[in-house]
């Protein structure tokens, strides 16, 4: 047996989620069945993490092995093509050690949440992007973001009823990037709590928005109180954008 | 009675086009039925052409006449969000003079035809532009295209059964524009015979691929024959940009 590591692309429209679930379509799902079907033999992924349903992506990774060890892997996304739908893209695929653990050796994580400001919507992005309609301050939303910076107790950035060990992360980078009316959150971070991008930005919007002071961003951090936050922005605006081992 | 211009942007991936027809979901039907439902009378619209099923639009415009002759029009953009589907977005609308027209006015259209150079696809891209997978020599594809500007014969560039008094076209400006694996081609005309611009795609293609000669644009334009083209390109490439008046 020899293992592989492989990146994936996937639009999460249509999808509940990543992670296998009884009776609903996940991706993981297609991909265990389309990797089943081409190697002609049972296999099962493990992942770098699950994602929602709607969740996009542009590079999650995951790991699996294999008893076809001479398989070209390198040709592996073509070769997947006609066994995966079309809103599932396999980008990348190499042997690695067998050690490796796509889940267990990730050193940190980039997400990317794309927000939309327009008050009558967009054909095109209306299930990829956060369609926002309110007027917001782009300077107070960037220095908002800044305060997350850091090693802190996200406790209150993380949807209630998740069971972890500890809710203390790195945040290691926050950068807004403006372009006409899209504004996307990129967060690298060692790890994250359930829910906690979009808690991140259901807050940031409702700082820029004034309807919440930028204050409670500390009162957040300090207390681990939920209630401070603002709402949790909606699942199909984010994307897993890159996984670092 | 006054009369309304309205500029529509729409994802076509889910529709029979954009022309009402029986029993198929269409995008006219859509807008005819918004309408009627916000202005609470009869209202059925006049585009500036039809489009096939899959084609997308960036700037459809129609008209339509309304007995509510004090709605603030520049407003229906916005009113009309809740009564519309999410991948069909108003963009623009304004009163006119009552002889105007949306598609005896036209003065020239351009759409573009969306080209993603890529062996494995693309999640996000894969109904939204023509995944091409061969490798092409742009600068013969951009050459081949620059020999169809000017008025000419479009006979062989158009779909067989089409019923049109002349095939005589005027091709105002064809620009290319590549952006990394991404191609673009534009193109401005005073009018469009049936695949027209799907046609002229396969077949710049084919010659780029090497398959045809580049002299295939002059034996076309020369003999009127289809034979000597390439493929008809994908709905799914296709957006109508902008219709001038």
């Amino acid at each position: 047996m020899r293992r592989c590591k492989a990146t994936v692309e996937f639009d999460g429209g249509k999808y509940c989620g990543f992670q296998r679930q009884p009776d609903c379509d996940t991706i993981e799902d297609r991909i265990n069945k389309a990797l089943t079907d081409l190697l002609n033999e049972p296999i099962i992924i493990t992942a770098c993490s699950r994602t929602d349903s709607g969740v996009h992506a542009y590079g999650l990774v995951f790991h699996f092995d294999t008893s076809m060890e001479s398989f070209p892997m390198e040709r592996l996304p073509i070769a997947l093509t006609s066994y995966l739908p079309s809103d599932i893209v396999l980008i990348n695929a190499e042997w690695v050690k067998s050690d490796f653990h796509a889940r267990y050796d990730v050193v940190d994580k980039t997400y990317e949440y794309k927000i939309l400001l327009s008050a009558r919507g967009s054909a095109f992005n209306y299930n990829r992007a956060y369609i926002y309609k309110h007027a917001i301050d782009v300077d107070i939303m960037r220095a908002a973001a800044k305060k997350l910076i850091g090693e802190h107790d996200f406790a209150a950035f993380m949807a209630t009823g998740s069971g972890v060990k500890t809710t203390v992360r790195d945040i290691k980078s926050i950068e807004l990037v403006e372009n006409g009316n899209k504004i996307s959150l990129f967060i690298t971070a060692n790890g994250f709590l359930y829910n906690m991008v979009r808690i991140i930005v259901g807050t940031l919007l409702d700082i820029a928005r004034g309807h919440l002071s930028i204050d409670n961003i500390d009162l957040m951090l300090n207390s681990g109180n939920r209630a401070y936050g603002g709402g949790t922005a909606p699942a199909h605006g984010l994307y897993l954008v890159k996984v670092n081992y």
